[in-house]
């Protein structure tokens, strides 16, 4: 029997597509419903097999969900979340998978809040994705092995917290739980600066000088190859963190540029060495 | 019959060893002699196949060459070559891989001056790599389909270049000519300040939050887990190029902090569409 009854995904692109996929390989929902907000926007998720059944009709897609994840561009989330909140059984129970929090889990909470049958939202951000966006990109094991955060607030029921752990980590994912602040204050260091630094680096990269862009600038760039659409609201809905994030990596900027220029290299040497730690310690951190 | 007679390799490392494994898969030299400061260092490179004879004497390695690669850090480079140049045939070919030209070509061509005879000296630059260092990362095919800058000066000979540019091509490679001011210009921007950019970042990441860095981390700072005496001297070897570059990518990321901050989503947009657009250019040129 499967784990799950219908298991509903609203927007079926890189994450939700690999969300239906994961399920339907391991047979973990009875039925996977894909929503969609066209019908070509749909059309390449079924081709990749990402559903059972799709629709762009989202009252109806919910209508009968054990679960919904929705897995829309941020700014919309918060929106998605109350229509499907006003749409879906009572014992339902939604996430998301943004990559920002605060503002996103204080809307859905909003949203759901006077509901005293339910549903119940918790907030989801599995850290897994790809600088490709769109379900033809969509994989079974996107979640092997990764981490997703939960961030459950006072507002949050302990069944969906416990609901939504056990369904990520029946996707193969690891669930590490915070509060939505602490979440978008550490993902603006770990995955919004390097974000906005990428596409810094690739901007500023005269064209004429490409030919000589060799695996260094793309591996180092490989990020800003993604949808400027997607990341404009993560940026938006971040902003005070990630211009913290900012700061604090101009200032380390400026002290190798001060030591570049003045000659010291032995403090230049202490930042390359420093660099280096921090990639061993995160590879010891496995995948 | 093999195209060239000997081919010395002094620093059998990720690039001289990976020369070496192209030199003897495709039967290009009649000999492939590896040259090592220590019998440690030499015996990594002979465990892959890096060479057909290895030396630590290095008058003894380039006697009798017709090519010599000198593949140390760039800083070891200039004397090197001054060597190389006393010790083998005046008829030989010296050129090297080093990541900066100007300064190594300068003393490189000094060191081969006033003899009349020979040896004859071009620099070059094969940019291909890895993060990581070492002849046990070395591969045959590590040139293939990869740019190769050669610097000629009013100092070179028309027949070394001809013949350096042939040796990159028998490896696969495409060859470029540049002045070595204009190598280290262009190369400030397109390798050593992403090098730079990429080791502040993972420098500037707090320790208690690498369980949250995922690919998108990984990827922007992946050269940073590169060895820092190797890039030490790069860095010191380009200063002037490198502050430039940095100057330029630091107004980018300032306009863009500036965005972020008021507010401006639509420059910041425009940022990140810059980025992609230079990414798909890039792509665009293949491998």
């Amino acid at each position: 029997m499967a784990e799950y009854d219908t298991v509903a995904i609203v927007g079926v692109g890189l994450i939700g597509g690999s969300i239906g996929l994961a399920l339907r390989e391991h047979e973990l929902a009875r039925e996977v419903v894909g929503i969609g907000r066209r019908e070509s926007s749909l059309e390449a998720a079924r081709e990749v097999g990402a559903f059972d059944r799709g629709t762009t009709d989202l009252a109806d897609g919910v209508d009968g969900a054990e679960i919904v994840v929705v897995c829309t561009p941020v700014d919309l989330i918060a929106d998605v979340v109350a229509q499907v909140a006003a749409a879906c059984p009572p014992q339902a129970v939604i996430t998301d998978a943004g990559s920002t929090k605060a503002m996103v889990v204080a809307a859905a909470d909003e949203a759901v809040a006077g509901r005293a049958k339910g549903p119940r939202f918790v907030g989801s951000h599995p850290l897994a994705g790809d600088d490709r966006s769109g379900p033809q990109f969509a994989r079974a094991n996107l979640f092997v092995g990764r981490t997703v955060v939960i961030t459950p607030t006072d507002a949050t029921h302990a069944d969906a917290i416990a609901k939504i752990g056990n369904f990520w980590q029946s996707l193969g994912a690891k669930v590490v739980p915070m509060t939505p602040a602490a979440h978008d204050a550490a993902l603006a260091a770990t995955s919004h600066l390097p974000h906005l630094v990428a596409a810094v680096l690739a901007a500023a990269t005269p064209e004429d000088l490409l030919p000589l862009a060799a695996s260094g600038w793309r591996d180092t760039t490989r990020v800003a190859g993604g949808d400027p659409e997607l990341w404009r609201p993560i940026f938006a809905e971040n902003r005070a963190q990630v211009c913290h994030a900012l700061d604090h990596f101009g200032a380390t900027l400026e002290a190798a540029r001060d030591a570049l220029q003045r000659g010291d290299d032995d403090r230049l040497l202490e930042i390359l060495q420093q660099a280096k730690s921090r990639k061993a310690m995160r590879d010891a951190l496995g995948d």
